[in-house]
């Protein structure tokens, strides 16, 4: 393994948390917040340990392959998580520093689980932290490092690869660094596009950059104890737009940059998911009519809430967990199938499930007409069978990370729905769950032990589960031989 | 596809039910029940329509292929269930009719999920009906079929293959009509073992041939309210060891009855499937041991609810419902594992899981070293790729099945614990659930319409998915063109 190279990546990505750390050290100077030095005092020790990492120069062999590229990533990530915490932790928020470590990674994975009963008394510092990090995180650290850094040769698509969401990686432009360039300004873009709208709608600016932030990574840290549900009907019906617009595949996007409008809306992936918010927020209307008795308020809600959830932000509008069973059975599904791949979002993503569905129809028909080898088609083209098997894998690995997380945290001896969604919510990046983790409750009764799992549900779930598998598994055989 | 055969086979089992239904008849007219004349009408029907669905002579052209085989076992375990709910129904034991085809399905597909709330008050012979249902059902109605009457030719393989569970069917002995006799005789000699065991340790006569043929069968209907907590330590003692031995794949008992000591015990699937159920035993142990003060108790209790729940049996000894969570959620893990294939329980079966698990670790070893291509191993013989294919789409089709069950019952309004566990028991064919469903509990406050969805899917489940699905997709497909 080119040990060197890992190094020099990591490196860079500490260096340049020192950066992303003076945005919430400048809230604090703003708001004349005691906590200021805290975030001073990590961006200080994250320069020092970045320009240890680093070296005074770039490697000379800047090859890398895909152990590296998943060994990167998974080490970025730990690593920027641990300063982030620690900015946390000195801030005196909070006292548990796993609650310091929980509640950075459910920002930086974009969940939104939080500890924090009372977010209105936090400092606004960090908040600002809380919700950046989500912004952050949502594109994609490394994918930023890419953007902004010098190439690191033609094999950092194999960071891409491993960081990104989605059972493929679309090449946008023959470059990779002219993709993770061209995907940050789409993501610029359309945040500020919607901290104008928020601005607009009457939302003060504090919270319209903060709700901005977490939209944007589809993460869902708010900046009120009541989420989304004290704002006006505007801003909630613009955050619906908006979480929506971020759970879209970034490919649509870039072709619509590229003026491919009709190639764009053609997407099979954007309509399937077009059409499961569609159904959900029907059924759901139909469902919950008879609690808010006004067919705008009912939609209102419906449509919040299911947007919030299948694009694994995690606003709530409404105490979902009081609805009948059917719109909770339906809100927990959409929770694992999650966004678009290649958008923000978490869940199994709508390509894996589409592809999935479509694996079974092949083969009914299969056993029907034997002669008939039909090949799977997604997106107009043949369906690979690589991607096919990673697909496979995929879920089978999920599920074993599912089973094993809940055993761990039903030690707690909380009920079965509470530790369901609470796994359901951390490995798919939402936030909220049902139950004692439902829309108006919070992770902190949880013990530190189950809290360590969530923190590692998040990551796995976020970095697509094998970049946080693989050094593991390398370690144990190394250890074996 | 060649319907005349599928009528001749469907005729034949109607006319094997028609026999079957005589020993609850025989049980009425031992203990003078007025209901007698229900199950003796009922097998008259049967003789009647089966005889118009068999024709006069076999036809002419015998060959089926694995259409027509799917197709055959899905009928003719409806057509069964029928006429099996009939006699029930006239029996005046079940004055909904939903409510007698979803006993006797659960009865057929040793589910052992049951809406009497009080068994000890209906007759006998409806208790010995839906006992040796489960005898019926555990292993193969057309595996009977095809080891009683005269060979249906080379092709009846699709039939065995249809019905039996597994992701494949092991020859054997060359001649499949040989190796279904040859797998009843194991099945009757160990039922008649646990029959002589069970009246040994001082259990009634009736009793002992009901426990047999619900053990034989992992189906898990009871003849007393309280399930099996009311009998003694030794007869709970023994109905564990038998439930774990009719959970084995009879495979291996076939390389007993052939003097192969050594293969049969080295087999993988039998100690993997041993292994999990001394791992879940001894964490139960442990965790539930501050209830029962004993480590006997504790252990019996615990040894007892493992081996009903992975065999999918269903008996119970204590009400699991009020152990820790730790406790609930692993017996809940522990109904999706399910027995080993090719034995009478359901379940995914450890086979399926422990070729899932290798796919896992296969795929982890590739991205570290990417040029070690290596095979899937298991039972010492590589898997071949049609088999991965054919458990992955199982996989996947299973969880469809299982979702969409969930979001019709979910219109019940019940909780989601009581929901979630009675899909996964009736699909698993286990029996119990947890809350609303749990071991002090039963099925009957669901909805004509709930019932009929766990009718569904205890079908699907006993029958491994495809049967219950290929004719309805046969059928819409033809309406289209």
């Amino acid at each position: 393994m080119n040990r060197k190279m890992v190094r020099y990546i990591i490196g860079s990505v500490v260096l340049l948390e020192a950066l992303f750390l003076l945005l919430p050290a400048l809230t604090a100077l703003i708001y004349r917040e005691k906590c200021l030095w805290a975030f001073l005092a990590t961006s200080l020790i994250c320069i020092v340990c970045g320009w240890l990492m680093r070296g005074r120069k770039k490697p000379e062999n800047t090859t890398i392959f895909s152990m590296e590229g998943y060994t990167s990533v998974a080490l970025c990530w730990i690593v920027m998580s641990f300063f982030g915490a620690l900015a946390l932790y000195l801030s005196g928020s909070f006292p548990n520093p796993v609650d310091a470590l929980f509640e950075i990674i459910s920002g930086f994975t974009t969940t939104g689980s939080t500890v924090m009963a009372d977010v209105e008394s936090a400092p606004r510092a960090v908040l600002m932290w809380r919700s950046f990090s989500h912004w952050i995180g949502g594109m994609g650290i490394l994918v930023f490092v890419l953007a902004v850094l010098p190439s690191t040769g033609a094999s950092s698509m194999y960071l891409m690869k491993a960081e990104s969401p989605g059972p493929s990686v679309g090449k946008l432009v023959p470059k990779v660094r002219g993709s993770a360039k061209l995907l940050y300004l789409i993501y610029m873009f359309l945040t500020v596009v919607e901290m104008i709208c928020l601005l607009v709608s009457g939302c003060p600016l504090f919270n319209s950059i903060n709700l901005s932030f977490a939209t944007a990574g589809t993460g869902g840290f708010g900046v009120l104890n009541s989420s989304a549900a004290d704002y006006n009907a505007v801003t909630q019906w613009i955050l619906t737009v908006f979480m929506i617009l971020f759970g879209v595949n970034f490919n649509v996007y870039f072709l619509f940059y590229m003026k491919k409008f009709k190639d764009g809306l053609r997407s099979e992936e954007l309509r399937t998911y077009l059409g499961i918010i569609g159904v959900s927020v029907l059924v759901i209307v139909v469902n919950i009519y008879h609690i808010y008795q006004n067919v705008g308020a009912t939609l209102r809600h419906a449509a919040f809430q299911v947007a919030s959830i299948i694009t694994t932000t995690g606003f709530t509008t409404a105490d979902f967990d009081q609805w009948p069973e059917l719109s909770r059975t339906i809100l927990v599904l959409l929770m694992f199938i999650g966004a678009c791949a290649g958008s923000t979002g978490g869940g199994i993503k709508v390509m894996r499930v589409k592809i999935m569905a479509k694996t079974v129809l092949k083969e009914l028909d299969f056993i029907i007409h034997p002669r008939n080898v039909r090949k799977i088609r997604f997106e107009g083209k043949t369906v690979e069978h690589e991607v096919l098997r990673s697909i496979n894998v995929f879920l089978i690995t999920y599920i074993v990370i599912f089973v094993a997380s809940l055993l761990i945290i039903s030690l707690d001896n909380f009920d079965g729905i509470t530790n369901f969604t609470a796994v359901a919510a951390t490995i798919n990046n939402i936030g909220p769950g049902l139950n004692g983790v439902g829309a108006t409750q919070n992770f902190a009764a949880f013990s530190n032990l189950s809290k360590l799992v969530f923190c590692f549900d998040m990551l796995a779930g976020r970095l697509e589960i094998f970049p946080m598998l693989i050094p593991a598994v390398y370690l144990a055989k190394k250890r074996a031989r």
